[in-house]
């Protein structure tokens, strides 16, 4: 055991997304004492990914005035099928080259000379906010992360609830029977309607048809190649028709099927997070709101509904969290 | 305490429907000795009921070899907003004269000279279906009461959730965005579409219409007003159009709501019971879980999917483990 305010008391925390690498160090009152955000590698093997998640370690470390083999352990949130016993990923399919198994784990635990420990990343990203932030008044939530995909996780009496590996998948719950395809591969999840990805893929070809858009120019304007968050604010805030319209019919599907979710588990809190949650912000926090109104089942009190409170850091905060240990 | 197989270590337990009054005492292993069955009142207030459970619960006790004071205590599954802490129920809708808050637990207790435990009558199913039933094998399920309503409950790591007290609703979750009027006053929910009640008015409305069913015929032919599970299943099995569409609806809205739940809290078990899922069997609950399986998440093993174990005493026998003190 170190001091109170000793070294060994330092934890890391990566979470590891497919378009970024952000590493913390934190003291044991979870206060990031340093961090490094790194593009996360879009070609070659997991080693580079792990190589890469290496090296922002070492920069979140070296900004805390130490070195990752004197922390006490670096939590990691990662996409894909997560082994925590043995400290393997699988099917991070976000990822370059990780359709099979990596042992991601083992790998970075000997770059960094420190036990790693893995976790699902949505999975982390909830617990800390349960622990740090929007979650705390509260002894269990169902939390949503609205990105690329539509992530959930589930706060059930303190405790993060698992199921047998993969429960909160509330972006695959069905709100319309036979409805628009998802990524997923079946029919009418939410995640077909609120996703970011399907979203683009609809306004693309709705573009493609001869739909009205300044979505693809100001994605060039921003010089990137994908609808960002950002992008979808930023033509939602000039009043783009079919930006609009597709937002719109998210902020629905959210509603429906996060109200879907209460009716099962009537839990007192829900939190909304993602890379859209987090840029849309409170205004559409209450848009959902209204919208799940509609779909709440009357006997039930309606839950408390806000946005999550740690905003990007949250998932690594929640795996600096998994290194307590 | 009494000895294994004295007196005290009885119990009763009383399943109160909206159809019948069912009244059990069992012994210290769960073993039923006593039952009586009495309609439920149609007129009348919430004294009335109570006269006529504690009349049920004296012919059980007496059927049983003892009288209902010797008990160590009734337990009661009921409808309805159950405060157990002071033994009242409210809204039991479906119970005459129940629209406001009744005194259930003491008056039953005084009547029946022994202690009096409430609790939800789908909560107390599950539980019996987890302890003595289907759910056995299984440390997390979900529970599917496929009846007049479309009840649920949720056994998470070997314990009942309740939520706010609430939680299970699975026939309230939304299978068909803006779709078709539920008994709850919502649109698109499971039991708009698998509710015997919502089927039933369905099908009338249909009949009105002109549309040809055996339905009316066979009811009046059994002596029924209503559309009983037997009579659905009468009118399926001589290839009622009308009754196999709406069945078969039925079928298809179960497999998506409950591959919903699924995706949401990824448990290894999914129990069918209630009225139509007694009644109907083993090859419907085959066919809801086929239809699940369009909407599982493709990530996730699916669940086994059984018929309940004990059949219409199910609720009788989880009231009777609240007595358990």
């Amino acid at each position: 055991m170190g001091t109170a305010n000793g070294v060994a008391d330092l934890r890391g925390g990566i979470d590891l997304g497919g378009t970024k690498i952000e590493a913390i160090v934190v003291n044991a009152d979870n206060k990031v004492l340093g961090s490094a955000r790194h593009p996360t590698p879009i070609s070659g093997s997991p080693a580079d990914v792990a190589k890469e998640m290496a090296a922002a370690m070492g920069e979140a470390a070296k900004a805390a005035g130490t070195t990752p083999n004197a922390l006490k352990g670096v939590g990691v949130g990662s996409p894909g099928a997560i082994n925590a016993a043995n400290g393997t990923v699988a099917s991070a399919r976000n990822l370059p080259g990780w359709d099979g198994s990596f042992e991601l784990g083992p790998t970075l635990s000997e770059q960094l000379g420190t036990p790693v420990f893995l976790g699902n990343d949505v999975q982390v990203g909830i617990d800390a906010e349960f622990e740090l932030g929007a979650g705390r008044p509260y002894h269990s939530l169902i939390g949503v992360f609205w990105g690329t995909g539509v992530g959930g996780g589930l706060i059930l009496d303190g405790k993060l609830w698992k199921g047998r590996g993969g429960a909160g998948e509330i972006g695959h719950m069905v709100v319309e029977r036979g409805g628009r395809k998802c990524p997923c591969g079946n029919k009418g999840c939410l995640e077909a309607y609120a996703g970011r990805a399907a979203m683009e893929a609809r306004a693309r070809a709705k573009i493609k048809d001869g739909h009205k858009s300044d979505l693809i120019k100001i994605m060039e304007h921003k010089g990137r190649e994908r609808f960002t968050s950002a992008i979808w604010a930023a033509a939602v805030e000039q009043g783009d028709d079919l930006a609009v319209k597709l937002i719109d019919e998210a902020v629905v599907a959210l509603g429906v099927g996060i109200a879907s979710a209460m009716n099962l588990l009537d839990v007192p809190a829900v939190l909304i997070g993602g890379g859209l949650g987090v840029r849309f912000g409170e205004p559409y926090v209450e848009k959902i709101k209204a919208e799940m109104a509609d779909h709440l089942f009357p006997g039930h009190q309606p839950p408390d509904v806000h946005l999550v409170g740690l905003g990007d850091l949250g998932g690594a905060l929640g795996a600096a969290l998994l290194a307590r240990g």
